[in-house]
């Protein structure tokens, strides 16, 4: 992206803020010269942290906020309470459109829980939902919902994969993205409630979706599906399991190399593509979620990110900046839901239709 | 296990049956030269394939079966229709004192279903759980459920703590193993209500449980607790999005490692330490998941393993049989459950205790 643009950062969020935030924003704006940040957050602790970053400081202006929301605070006491924090305001400077775009890797239900009522759901969504990218097999797939909603019904699930399909679309330049609920079992009586009737509705000729039914848990890594639908529990609880079994099956690997002197030398020459295969599967590159069905740009880092992770959600809010992916999905549902949604959706079936 | 003793076979489970149950017991009769096979299953289709197996053949009986229990059948209509089934007769062998136990690679639903009509619960039990092992960072880690019970309230969350601690101390040998809920988020305040309510008892100074609280899904592999306990919808998921990663990686590896002439000459040396990674984190080694919390030794194997897979469960209910560990589960359940269990679980703080 060449012409200039701000992002709103919250520079306290996180486990290691904002030491991270502003490692982060340092690296991003090598990679994105005619980036501007606002930071949010205590300008005490930031000051002196900002002047370590010499070229970040020229284009970075401090907001002060006294507020801090933490990573136990509810979001219903985040919403009353926190508006004085630097997470509301930092996503209150897109609302009022001093930046393109919000980062945070602060507490995730305070931050939608925020973003809805700062920057509204698109219309036809009741939930927003935090929608991210997994290496796989076959290139990369798009997940969601990875923690926004815990307990989800039917529209929601279906609200999910009308987004994910508009993302994919988008994101992968994919045609026709083929969709998966993500179940135990793909036999049509495995599952809740909720995903035997968001199954029948996704089916529907009316919504017209590459729907491949049901999916299962290693259907995620295999790519069986470019977008995999599932609620927040449990998008999220497969987030963590499987970044965890990656980095185990790395530590594996290193300990059974330092385990033989034989190995080492071997690993002389293999080295070069074990480093890719690292570097492929390192979380920090699949860092920065982005918060769908939302008027505005929100992404959510891990909260345990490093630098670099945080500089890689920084490039997820520049990307959908450029390609003002937010306009386009909410236009692709506005179309869906004037055409096919509502049909589709009978309301007696699975719920009241949000207004 | 120098003793005889006699495994029942369901020989028509799984997707690969009767072929990989035969080529897996064959591989498990060289391991325990005392086991005698009962094979429930087509008597026409299992006699040739055992006609390949001489060894076996010799410490096996077949025991005729028209029925078979398909993937998609539903639990009740499988214990209402399914009598004459090999799975049905095979956990029955084990309840008449056929055979010390049953491994089954057919449709876990209907096998719980099943086992806990012939077999019946455990006193104090209401749920039996699959419980199965994960590799980790530490060593070895239980986890439970992994999918026999989709949803689940706090009551269900509890027994399960209580069995996976009393199969922990069993046969991980640990005197007093710690105990994690799984979660999205380690605060308080995170997750469903199921999940705080069962928190609050396993606090509960009655336990006396080494509980460490809310875990996530890293958490597993990190092995940060001994014991992770969950539903069966999201322990199925978290199980197999962890398998699926694991292929995944090994796959990128070996991709990796055949892109370069240089890599893989390096290969040559550190072939045999990445062949003990890829072992180590082989899903057949962890295939045989236990049920417990019945009356019985049932061990389910997955349904789409092969023969080394299926040999690997029927070790499973060898070592169970071999430890009498389902009596000491017992044993532990009802010392548990005269002492602490009910002054924990108020009825009226999270539903009915069964009968």
């Amino acid at each position: 992206m060449s012409a200039a643009f701000t992002l709103s950062l919250d520079a306290m969020g996180g486990d290691f803020a904002p030491e991270i935030v502003l490692k982060g924003a340092a690296l991003a704006r090598e990679r994105y010269p005619s980036a501007h940040f606002l930071l949010f957050g205590d300008e005490a602790k930031l000051k002196p942290l900002l002047a370590q970053y010499v070229a970040l400081a020229a284009c970075s202006t401090i907001r002060h906020t006294d507020q801090v929301i933490t990573g136990d605070t509810k979001p219903s006491q985040a919403i009353r309470q926190g508006r004085q924090s630097s997470m509301w305001k930092a996503i209150e400077a897109v609302k009022l459109g001093e930046a393109a775009g919000v980062v945070s890797a602060g507490n995730t239900g305070a931050l939608m829980a925020m973003a809805k009522i700062i920057m509204r759901p698109l219309p036809g969504i009741d939930r927003p939902a935090i929608c991210g990218l997994f290496p796989t097999r076959m290139g990369e797939t798009t997940m969601l919902d990875l923690g926004a909603n815990a307990q989800c019904d039917a529209r929601n699930l279906v609200e999910f994969a009308v987004m994910g399909e508009c993302f994919a679309r988008a994101i992968l330049g994919l045609e026709r993205p083929s969709v998966g609920l993500l179940n135990i079992g793909s036999e049509d009586v495995k599952g809740t409630d909720a995903l035997r009737e968001a199954s029948q509705v996704l089916r529907s000729s009316h919504l017209d979706m590459e729907f491949k039914g049901f999916i299962e848990g290693d259907d995620i890594a295999a790519g069986t599906v470019d977008v995999v639908v599932t609620d927040g529990f449990t998008g999220n609880v497969a987030l963590k399991t499987a970044e965890g079994t990656a980095k185990l099956f790395a530590s594996f690997l290193k300990a059974a190399i330092h385990s033989s002197w034989l190995a080492k030398f071997g690993m002389l020459f293999a080295k070069p593509v074990i480093s890719q295969v690292m570097a492929r599967t390192d979380a920090r590159r699949y860092n920065g979620a982005l918060f769908v069905g939302l008027n505005g740009v929100v992404v959510k880092s891990h909260g345990g990110t490093d630098g670099v992770g945080f500089a890689n959600a920084i490039g997820v809010a520049v990307d959908m900046i450029a390609r003002d992916l937010n306009t386009k999905i909410g236009e692709e549902l506005a179309r869906i839901a004037a055409d096919r949604l509502e049909e589709a959706l009978p309301v007696e079936a699975i719920g009241a239709v949000p207004q």
